[in-house]
C-alpha cells in the first residue's frame, strides 16, 4: 500500500513530511537521535499524514499541513513504540523492534520524547481544536491497549468487544485525522461528521484487514510471523469466529489460555480458520466498513477530496501488508 | 513540605486542583480508573501546580487557572510512573509503584493516558504557549532520563554532567510553570525571564536536596529506602563528592558499576559521606542555587507573588521529604 501511487498529488506534500520528521527528531543526545532515526527509518506506510492531507485538500500551501501531518505520524510512531513494549513485540515492519534491540526502558522514554515532539511541532502549525482532537486520540489508544492487554487469552471475548477495542485502537485515530483534515479547510459541522464517519469506518476496515493478514500474509511482505497477535494472546477477529465454528474448540481455547502455542499448532489453526472460512467472514466486514466508509464520503463536498479518500479506501481491501 | 502552609491563599485554588485532578482521571475503564486513582491517592507535594498558581498571581478567578494546574500536575504524575519502570523502582512516597503493582506494561498505558489527558485538559483551557513549554518540558525530561539510563554505573560522572541532567530532568519543569504563571498574567519578557531563572535555580537547589535526603532522610518520611537511587546505579552528587574525597573510591567505584551493594555497604557509604562532608557540600550548594534562584526574584514585580515565591524557594531548603 503505497500512498504516493494511490494518491499521485500526494507526493511532494509526502517528501515535505518526510523531512520535517528526519529534521525534527534530531535531538543533542546521542542515543536518544540514534534510536529515534532508526524508528523512522523502519518507514510505515505513512497512511495516517496521507489521510490528513487528502482530507484537507491538496491545493494549499504546504508548510502548516506538514508540519501537522508530520506530528500525526509521530503520534502514531511513538504508540507504536511502546505498543512493542506492551505486546512483548520483536519484529516490527521486518526489523528488530526498539525494545528488542535497546530494552524496554529505554523504549518508553524514546516514546514519550517522539510524543513530545509531536505537539512541539503542533502547537508551532496546528490549531487548538486539532490537538484537542489528537490528545483524545491518544487517550483512547491507550485505554484501547489495556483492555487488550488485561484481556490477553481470554477466549471469551466477542466480536462486539473486539470492534469496541479496534475503534479505540486505531479507527478513532483514523477518524480523527480525517476530521483534522476537514478544521483546517474550515468545513462545516456535519461536513467533519461525514470525514469523521469515513475515517472511523475506513480505520475498522483496516485493523479487521490487518488482522487476517496476521494469519494469511507472508513474513516476508508483513514484516511479522504468522500468528504473531495469537502468540501474544491477542484474541482477534479471525480468532473469535474459528472459536465458534472451528472444532476442537475448547483445546484450542486452553491452549491459547495457557500460551501453548507451537509453530506446527499455529499452521493447524490456519489451516482449520480456511476450513471454517474464518478469513472469508472477516473480508466481509472488510466489505461492510468499507460501505459503510464509501457512504460517509457523500457527505464530503468538493469532488478532488472525495475521490482521492475513495481511492485510499480501495486500496485497503486489496494490500497485502 | 506543604504548600498550603507555606502559602496560606493557595488553599482554595489547591482545593480546586485536587477535585479537578479526581474528576479528570474518571475513564469508562475500570482497569485505568483503579490504577489512575491509585497513581493520584499517593499524594505528593503538588509542588509544580503551587508554582505555577503563585506565579500567576492569587487574586484571578480560579477555572482556567485551576485547569492548566491540574494538568501540570498530570504530566509530573506521569512521567513519574514511566520513571519508575526505567528505573525499575518498587516503592514512592511509600506505597508499591504502579509497575510494581500492575506490571511495567500497564505502567507504559497508564502513563500516556495521563500525557494524553493533560494535553486535553490544556487545550481546554491552557494558551498555546503554555502548551508549547510543558511539550518542550516533557522532551527536555525525556532525554535527561535516558542519559541518566545509559549512564547507569558510571563512576567517571562528573558535577557538571550531573548538573546538567537534574536541569534537563527536575530544573527546567519548575522553569516552565514559573513561566507558564507569568505567561497568565501577560508578563513582560524580562519578567518571565526573571520567573524563568527563578525556577530553574529552584529546581536545581529542589533536585539536589532529594538527592541528599536519599542518602539522610528516614524512610518513614521519604518513602524510600535509603540510597535507593544508587541501588540504580544512578550517580548523584553525593556519591560523585564521595567519589572524589572518600577512601576506598576504587572499590566503591568497583562496587557501584557490578551493582554489589548491600544494606551494610550501603550503610558504611552513608558513613563515609559523613566523615568527608559530602552532604554538607551538598547542602552548600543548595544554598548556592537557593541565592540565585533569589536573585532572579527580584525581577518580579508584583511584592505578593515575589514575597509567596520566596516562601516555598526557603521551604525547599529545610524540607525533610
Amino acid at each position: 500500500m503505497n500512498v504516493v501511487q494511490i494518491v499521485p498529488k500526494l507526493e511532494p506534500y509526502m517528501l515535505e513530511v518526510e523531512e520535517t520528521l528526519q529534521q525534527t527528531i534530531n535531538s543533542n543526545t546521542r542515543i536518544m537521535n540514534t534510536i529515534t532515526h532508526y524508528i523512522l527509518r523502519a518507514s510505515g506506510k505513512r497512511l495516517r499524514p496521507a489521510l490528513f492531507l487528502t482530507a484537507a485538500g491538496l491545493d494549499k500551501p504546504a508548510p502548516r499541513l506538514v508540519d501537522t501531518a508530520a506530528s500525526i505520524e509521530l503520534i502514531h510512531t511513538a504508540s507504536l513504540v511502546h505498543d512493542d513494549i506492551v505486546d512483548q513485540s520483536a519484529l516490527r515492519r521486518g526489523m528488530p523492534t526498539v525494545n528488542a534491540k535497546w530494552g524496554n526502558e529505554i523504549s518508553v522514554l524514546a516514546g514519550d520524547y517522539l510524543f513530545a515532539r509531536a505537539f512541539t511541532l503542533l502547537t508551532q502549525s496546528g490549531c487548538r481544536e486539532i490537538i484537542n482532537i489528537l490528545a483524545a486520540v491518544i487517550e483512547g489508544m491507550s485505554v484501547g491497549e489495556i483492555e487488550q492487554l488485561t484481556d490477553a487469552g481470554n477466549t471469551e471475548l466477542t466480536e462486539e468487544d473486539y470492534l469496541d477495542r479496534i475503534k479505540k485502537k486505531t479507527a478513532c485515530f483514523m477518524a480523527g485525522v480525517c476530521q483534522a483534515g476537514g478544521v483546517v479547510r474550515e468545513a462545516g459541522r456535519e461536513e467533519l461528521g461525514a470525514l469523521y464517519d469515513f475515517g472511523l469506518h475506513l480505520g475498522l476496515a483496516f485493523q479487521i484487514k490487518d488482522d487476517i493478514l496476521d494469519f494469511q500474509g507472508q513474513e516476508k511482505v508483513t514484516g511479522k510471523p504468522v500468528g504473531s497477535d495469537l502468540r501474544q494472546g491477542i484474541i482477534t477477529l479471525p480468532v473469535i469466529h474459528l472459536l465458534r465454528f472451528g472444532d476442537g474448540r475448547e483445546d484450542l481455547s486452553r491452549r491459547i489460555r495457557k500460551g501453548e502455542l507451537s509453530e506446527a499448532r499455529l499452521q493447524g489453526i490456519v489451516r482449520e480458520m480456511q476450513r471454517v472460512e474464518s478469513l472469508d467472514y472477516c473480508l466481509g466486514l472488510v466489505g461492510t466498513y468499507t460501505e459503510r466508509a464509501r457512504k460517509a464520503l457523500e457527505g464530503v463536498e468538493d469532488g478532488e477530496i472525495r475521490e482521492n479518500l475513495s481511492r485510499i479506501l480501495q486500496a485497503n481491501v486489496s494490500r497485502d501488508y
